[in-house]
Formats: structure tokens, sequence, C-alpha cells
């Protein structure tokens, strides 16, 4: 449990990595990834006896912390019992994970088709709506993040798309709503929602309902800033959706599984339920690579009796429907859904809004649950982003020495462009939250710093 | 380990599956996935007590059989000490799995690029070679399966990609060399050999060299029919792509990891080594979804300092990792490469030779190691499949009932359209080996009835 330095198998890890890991998302010659020792609940630990306590949750998947005994125990069970058997058959694992997801996700959506995380999640949706709607095009928001393969990064929004984006055949992109950085000229979050309905309208009317097969939006924006829909905008879509017969796709693969406060962040809007939902992320914690799409009744019937032509060697893999189903009856006991509202609603959002105050360099705070992004501005009036999008290098140093300064402190953050996301595992203790809120507060001395 | 008929439970999980487990490539109420209640070794069985003998390794990913007691401990205690960690660091498990697994790749190919799965890989294969070249086609043969995702299902060539392609913007595909089904009116291995390399050069010609990023192939297409390809074809492909400034990726998902008797299947070909080589489930036996790009030192320069515009969160996943480094090990310690080797030469491949002589309907035995077809056909002479190209419902007739006579015996087959692959586990043991092939001599005795 106590992290034991020990720098020369630190050593010889890292020599390994730079030798054989090639990493995501990086030019290799330009990182130097940490070599990370330990990790045991919302902390973790370096080989030189460094501990960080976890504001990131990974990439915003831990959701119950790293090595919760329980699942780790369910995990050594389910090896020992079934690790592995192909997808075309019924096994007590994968049954067992769909019926306890499926009586979770809101209304219909009772089917579940399983893939190894959510980049494929979002691949298959599509197909889905593609070939339920017979329509080619799938209509995405600019702020958005869906995942790395092919077709879900061409969806994606985000500059990630770039490299990869050979023109979006298929994809057309809109805005949605945010009120701290409107589009709409909006003054208010009521004025927000409508012009952002209003805008949605005019690209499907223009774009020709008849060729729109999908809208995919993540439920509340998560690597693009944690933006909270305004009341009436999902309600406003879904009501869109069924006008023009175009399918709903909700991406919760970061924001499902109690990150919010609530199973999924949908829960948060009264009668709004997707044609189709993906998951990954938190369903397992991450613990085995798990994903997945919840499907309507309506869009299953289109598959009853013509074969989903789709597919993967691990669809419902076993150890990882054993973790999920382990996951989610610990989430259930321990309540840490609730717990994940009651932190949010009593410790880390009044903490935020404090520091928003006291700090000239925090332009707006935002979220929801365990689930909250500081803006981070050069001038609060202007609103001028702390860095320039997609900023890079000496542009960047602004957060790189807020990043610093937090590691300093024994707090890792998660950053993204000029935010810094508040993300940690969803049971985390009072007192955690509070030891990660003063490390935030002493950081931000460091953003404003570059305030003018 | 023996099975307890236990039919109440397997009812039950039977009820929840149908309920609410949506699976792949299926009509989902035309199916009637069987219940399984344990595996071990090469065998499973189901909650009646039925024991199959398994000749599919699952989807042809379990190497090592089902429940290997070294990696099921290594998963166990691998959960024990880190399960799961984000893939921007460097931890142990993933250090060593990528220095192991580049170990034994061929030539220079020693940055692993981790993914969750094989589609992934191949998304993720073609995304470098089209970054590297700067061009956007990407050639791959007619006979191939490359995934499940929007981009590898349309690089694919079977017909599981008809209902996604839209054209097949960016992929070309072409014929490879297949001497039984000849496309080049060849009359023996050399001429086809010949003749498909004069077509793909042909093709590259007529399409523009300048075009083409990539050249992709299974180095043994595997779910098309385990074409061994002839002697020279690799080293042709990999001098046309030499002399147009081509990616040559090699699909290894299916024949990489022992499953030919080395370690990769290209190993069967002196010389060769790809630019890029996709792996995925032999190299953990696919206990925890894991898969992978083995790059080679050329391409890796390209992104050492530009960054590579990809990734996934479980990239690189720690438990994944264990298993594969205890996989690793464990065939190198039990010789199972080599077993593999001996009993494909010794056994499955002359038992097979046997079989062809004796049946009407096997029209031709072909593979190496643990990696065996055989075409099923209603005429030696004109070669007629047994049912024709992707048959359903009646017309596949003849292989549902041989299928059902190998159950029958205990025996469970892998049938593709007028084909049975002989696919089991690389480390069953001659015993088996010969039981798996008196069910079979058995089962074709019901395809040799449809025989004119
Ligand atoms: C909303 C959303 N969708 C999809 C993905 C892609 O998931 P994965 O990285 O497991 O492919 C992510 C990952 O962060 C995500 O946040
Ligand atoms: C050669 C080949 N490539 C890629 C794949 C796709 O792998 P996965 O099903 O893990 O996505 C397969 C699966 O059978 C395969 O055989």
């Amino acid at each position: 449990m106590t992290p034991q330095p020990n720098p020369q198998v630190g050593a010889a890890v890292k020599a390994a990595d730079r030798a054989h890991v090639f990493h995501s998302w990086s030019a290799q010659e330009l990182i130097d990834p940490p070599a990370i020792a330990g990790a045991e609940g919302s902390r973790f630990w370096d080989y030189e006896g460094n501990r960080y306590l976890d504001f990131t949750s990974g990439l915003v998947y831990t959701n119950i912390g790293y090595q919760h005994p329980k699942v780790v125990a369910a995990i050594q069970e389910q090896a020992a019992t079934m690790t592995t058997f192909a997808p075309a058959y019924a096994v007590e694992a994968r049954s067992e994970a769909a019926r306890l997801i499926a009586e979770r996700t809101p209304g219909d959506l009772d089917k579940i088709f399983f893939t190894n995380g959510g980049a494929d999640a979002v691949e298959h949706a599509v197909r889905m709506a593609r070939l339920h709607t017979g329509r080619p095009k799938v209509l995405s928001a600019y702020r958005s993040y869906h995942g790395g393969t092919e077709q879900a990064v061409n969806i994606t929004g985000d500059p990630r798309r770039w490299a990869s984006d050979s023109g979006s055949a298929g994809v057309v992109r809109f805005w949605a709503p945010f009120l701290y950085r409107s589009r709409f000229y909006a003054e208010n979050e009521r004025q927000e929602c409508e012009r952002a309905l209003r805008h949605l309208e005019d690209t499907i009317a223009f774009e020709g309902p008849q060729t729109v097969a999908a809208i995919i939006l993540e439920t509340i924006p998560g690597t693009a800033g944690i933006m909270v829909p305004p009341p009436g905008y999902l309600a406003g879509v879904r009501e869109i959706c069924d006008r023009h017969g175009i399918v709903f796709i909700l991406d919760e693969v970061m924001a499902g599984f109690g990150r919010t406060g609530e199973w999924f962040a949908v829960d948060h809007f009264e009668g709004v339920v997707p044609d189709l939902m993906t998951f990954a992320k938190g369903v397992n914690s991450g613990y085995v690579p798990l994903g997945g799409v919840a499907i309507s009744a309506a869009v299953a019937e289109t598959f009853a009796r013509r074969p989903y032509p789709g597919g993967l060697t691990y669809s419902g893999h076993p150890l990882a429907c054993g973790a999920a189903v382990a996951t989610i009856r610990v989430m259930e006991e321990e309540g840490i859904v609730e717990q994940a509202a009651r932190l949010g609603a009593e410790v880390i959002g009044p903490g935020l809004a404090e520091l928003a105050e006291r700090h000239p360099s925090v332009g707006e705070v935002r979220g929801v649950g365990m689930f909250w992004a500081l803006e981070l501005v050069r001038n609060k009036e202007t609103r001028e982003p702390l860095v320039p999008y997609n900023a890079t290098g000496e542009a960047n140093a602004p957060m790189a020495a807020f990043g610093a300064a937090a590691k300093k402190r024994g707090l890792w953050p998660f950053i993204n462009m000029n935010r810094t996301h508040v993300v940690p595992p969803c049971n985390i203790t009072d007192a955690e939250a509070k030891e990660g809120l003063a490390a935030l507060d002493e950081a931000l001395t460091e953003a404003d710093a570059y305030v003018s």
C-alpha cells in the first residue's frame, strides 16, 4: 500500500517504454511519460515515492477509484471461472451485465451491444442509425469528442480530428449551446437554448431532413469543456429528431455511470430518452476494456429479422462483463452515484465557486456531480482564454505552469486547452475533495500571474 | 472441472441473453445462442452436460486453450497489483508486453501501439500509412477480413462489408493468389504467383502509384479461407511496395502468435518484413481484450516529432498487457509454437489429407500449423462449392447438416460459407487432434450426400 521508492525498477519500466511503447496522441520523442508504480483509491504514486491525489480519474473513467477490493476480487473470480468466450453464445457474465445495464438505462433502451471501448461503441451506433433510417448523414457538435477510430474521429469536433479529416463525407457539424462563449449572441440560458435549437433546425432544413440519419451529442460534453446543456435543449433536440425521423444518439462514454451524480447524465433531463446511447469507461471503471450501445426497441426491431452487419471478437467479453457486474453492484451497495451527487452539490461545487471568486484567472466554473470544468482566462471581462485554442509549446506556458504547480502540491490535474477539469473518482472522501481544492487554490495563483 | 448439468441456470442465462444481449452479425430474432456453462483447455460444455471439443478456438483466438492456469493466475495477480492505468504513463505490464512483443516481431518492427482488438489495430495502421505517405488509397484483397468498424470493414473484402459500403472512397480491392479458384487462369503455383503480382502491379499502375498509401494483406488470409500464399508472392509485394514508396501492412490478427507454427505467419516467408503489422487474438489468447500495431523504424520516425493523431482510453491496458506477458511466457516455456508446427505437420495435415482422399465432398485441404481449411464441393472436378457464396437458409442446408453432424459427435466445427476450418487451440494433445479428425470424418459423410 505505502509506496516503496524503487527508482531502479522505475528506470527499467521507463526504458522499455521509451524503447517499445508507441503512445496515443503524441510526438513520440517529445514526451516523457512518468513511470507509475501503483494506485489505490484516489491516489497513485511513482517509483520515487511521490504520491498524487488523482483529480483526473485516469481519462475520466475510474469512477470507483483504483483497485476497489470487491471489483478486483470479482475479476479474479471471473478469471478463475470463465475468462473468455466467443460472442455468439449466451454466457452468464454477459447476460447479467446486459441485464444490469438495461435495468439502469432510461426508457426502452433494453438491448445491449457490447464493444471494447467508446470509439467502437460510437462506430456501431452510427452504423445502426444509418441502416435504421437508410440515410447517410450524421450531425455532430463542434465541441465534442467521440473517439479515435476513423468514423468516430471524423464525427468528433475537436482538433484531434483534423489530421484524419478528408472532408467529412457523411458528417455535418453544428454548434451546441455554450452560453459562456455563445455563438448565438445570447444573453441568458433561455435565449442560448432557443437559438441553439433554431440553429440546429436551420442546419437540418438546409442539409435536407431526408438525408440526416442521426444527431449525436454528448449528453454533457466532456473533454470539450463540461457544458451542461440549458434546460429544454435536449428535449428540444428529441422533438426535432421525432419530427424528422432522425435517430437521436447520446454519447455517455464519459458522462455515464455515476459521473454526474445520476446513473446517466440524461437522467438530469426529465423525459428525454435517446434512441441509442453509447457507454464505456464507468461501466466497469475501466478495470477491463468494455463499451457498448444501449438500443431502443424501435432500432432493435430493424435488426430483428435482418442481420446487423457489425461485430467484433470480444463483444461481450466475459471478464469485462464480470467486472461490469461487480462495478454496478458496488456502486449500488456503496451509494456511489448518490455520493457523487452530494460531493458535487455540497463540497466540490461550492468550493470551486469560492475559488472562482478569489482567483482572477477563473472565468467560469461549471458542472454537476463529479464532473466540473474551470475556464481559465487572461481577463474575466473579455473572457480571453489563458492560452489560445489548441496551443502548444511556449504559447501553452501558462497552463503548463498551472499543471506543474498542482503536481508539486500532490494534485494530479486534468488539463485540456485553457481548462482544468475536476473529475476525481466519484467515491473520494470529503477530506480528499477538500485537500484537492486547497492544492488547486495554490496552483491557480500561478495562473493568476498571467491575468492582464 | 467436470460439467455439472444445471439446466435451470442455463435457462436463466439464456433468458437474460435473449432479453438484453444484442449479438454481432445477426438477425436478433433468428438466432438461438447456445448457453455455455464452462470451458477448459480445448473443451467447453453447456448446462445440459454436453461437452464439445473446440475446433474453432472461439473465433480463432484461444491459441493456448481456455483457462490456462498460469495465465489465469497472472491475470489475478495483475488485477491485485494494477488493474488499470491511463495510457500516457509508463507502467510495468505495458512496458514488458511491448518489449516481449517487439522481441518476437520480425525486422525493425520495434514500437508497439496497443489497441483493444483487431479492428482498431487495422484502423490505426491505415491512418499511420496515410499520414506517413501523405497518400489517400489503401489496396486490399477481395478475399479478406479486417474488422467491423467503419474503416476496417470497408477495407474488408468479404460480404460483411456490403451493408456499410458507400462506395469505398479511399479503398481499392484486388485479387490475391488462390490457385484452387484462380482468377488468373493459372495452372500451377508459380504461374498463380507471377500473375497475381502482375495484377497487383497493373492495379497500382492504373490507380496511380502516387495515390497509394498502403497495401494491406492478411499474411495468410484466415476467415476468407486460409490460403497460404505461394512462395515468392509476399516478397514480390514487398518489392512492389519498396519500388513505389507504398507502406506494406500485414494483418496478423488471426495468423499471428503461434497459429501457423511460427510466432508470426510472416516468419514462413524468409526476408519479408512489413512496415506495419497488426495483431490481437493470440497475443494473450483473448483472455483480456488487446490488439495492436507493430511499427517499423521508418514509420515511427514520422511520428517522432509530430504527434500521431490517434488514441484510445485503454491503449496498453495493464490487465490486458499483463495477460499478454503471461501468455507469451507460457507459449515459450511450453513450446506451444513448436507444438502447433509439429501437430500440423504430423497429425492434422496428414489426417486431413487422408480425409480428402476418402470424401468426395472435400475439394481441397490447405493450411499450415494449426490453421487449416477444407473446401467442401459438390463436385471435385468442377469445384462447385457445396453451397453458393454467402448462402443463407435453405441454400445453406448442406453446410448446416455437416455442422449439426459434427456437434452430435462432440466436435464444435468452424464453418464459413462452403468451408470448415480446423483451427483448434495450438496446444491440444495428439489424442484430441485424432478424436476431432474422427468426428470430422463422420460429419463429412453428411456433406458427401450432397455431392453430384
Ligand atoms: C464522449 C466520449 N465518447 C467516446 C470516447 C472514446 O472512447 P475510447 O477512448 O474508449 O475509444 C470518449 C473518450 O474519452 C469520450 O469521452
Ligand atoms: C485478419 C483479421 N483482422 C482483423 C480482425 C478484427 O478483429 P476484432 O474482431 O478483434 O476487431 C479479425 C477478426 O477476426 C481478423 O481475422
